[in-house]
């Protein structure tokens, strides 16, 4: 196989909601399932809360390390939605009242007979420089300065918004994977799972343990780049549960 | 309302099946929860992969800043189990079996009459001077050093290993929080709730869209710790969206 190429993605999901447990995170999941399926490799995810300096900290941490950066939540029109605040102090550039987004949403309640108030037009604010990210759902775009990209908490605009972005972005070489199920507990497995991982280093073999409550089992998934490597890594776990097995029998 | 005590928190949830989407994690929702409970603020959650340097710099960066800090995953007895090394080489110690979790693990095995494998007693490894988190259900130890507690990864298990340790917290005052429900988006409240939240500094107002599809509501937040300070806020916001309807009906 030719050198795969790897592209690195990281998450903010920004919000004292997702801290506080009145809310459980949906994006995250979505994204990771997203990047996945194209190539990208999410590599770190932080959950932020709803403060300018801690957002600013964690996009500026994340966004020299890794090629995409994807952040959730905080662009609506009301007091505590500071993510463009917080966007544009990690870029040291202006916070402005962009004016494609302010046409966008002024035709928009123009349309629905609706008043375009001071807390609708906060919506438009955004980094001076910043690229629109299309929202079909609920207009108010999200947008994109530099290689972080802005999207909403409320997951199906999130996922429209993702959605909309996803045909620009670069992809890897995607990482294949393989599933084994064992009905082996990591502790059976562990040692003769561990020459496996040895024997076949161009393949990371994840082991997740299950309990139904009485009784642990484990899902092995192999993941590769290369469906060779992957095949033949993955018939080597697979031997290694038969045998398992083959030894209980004769026991 | 004398000054109010707070206790402070971070998570870092630890493992390649959260990043891939393959596991959607439960655990950072039920910490949350529990936090929030008891009244310690969960300041910061990290997701991080199977990488001791990932682990170990995430856990550095966060183990000054905040009074206690969680994980979840890495802790069972296959090779990408690598948590122990990882908070080993975060504190700078030696990463050792400790004797304890030995006698633990080896009398639960004898019990059951299964060998305590080499890969088994991979889990009786932790930071030399680490405290013993139980296990209630699979006997398998969690571990604390410093601030740092260290649970499994297993729900079932980490919300085992989380009410083992609660007792022996400090807990803060706790964060009231009192709902609002708003039939009307964000773009009609926004103006008026940012005064109701000038009106009450000493309280936190969170506004929540919602989409059903169809049409934007909202649910607005609002938290303080001294209780008089939260209804009294809560009351404004309500009247807020009294006047909003007695306006509509009007015109």
């Amino acid at each position: 196989m030719s050198s795969p190429k790897i592209v690195t993605a990281a998450m903010v999901a920004i919000g004292d909601e997702l801290l506080s447990g009145r809310t459980k995170d949906k994006n995250i999941g979505h994204l990771a399932d997203m990047m996945t399926m194209v190539g990208i490799d999410l590599r770190e995810v932080r959950i932020v809360p709803d403060e300018e300096a801690s957002i600013a900290e964690a996009i500026n941490a994340l966004r020299t390390r890794y090629d995409y950066i994807f952040t959730s939540g905080g662009i609506g029109p009301t007091h505590d939605d500071i993510t463009a605040d917080a966007v544009s102090k990690a870029f040291g550039v202006d916070c402005i009242y962009d004016e494609r987004a302010m046409a966008l949403l002024a035709a928009m309640y123009e349309r629905r007979g609706m008043e375009f108030s001071d807390a609708r037009k906060r919506m438009a604010r955004m980094p001076q420089g910043s690229r629109l990210i299309p929202n079909p759902v609920s207009t108010a775009p999200g947008f994109a300065i530099g290689n972080v990209h802005v999207m909403a908490g409320v997951p199906q605009v999130f996922q429209a918004m993702l959605d909309a972005i996803m045909p620009d972005l670069q992809t890897g070489t995607p990482l294949l994977s393989q599933s084994v199920r064992s009905p082996y507990g990591e502790g059976d497995i562990g040692t003769p799972l561990t020459a496996v991982q040895k024997n076949h280093p161009e393949t990371s073999i994840g082991s997740y343990p299950k309990f139904d409550g009485k009784v642990f089992s484990t899902d092995i998934v192999v993941r590769a780049r290369d469906p060779q490597a992957l095949s033949a890594a993955a018939a080597d776990v697979q031997a290694m549960i038969d045998a398992i097995t083959a030894s209980r029998v004769k026991a």
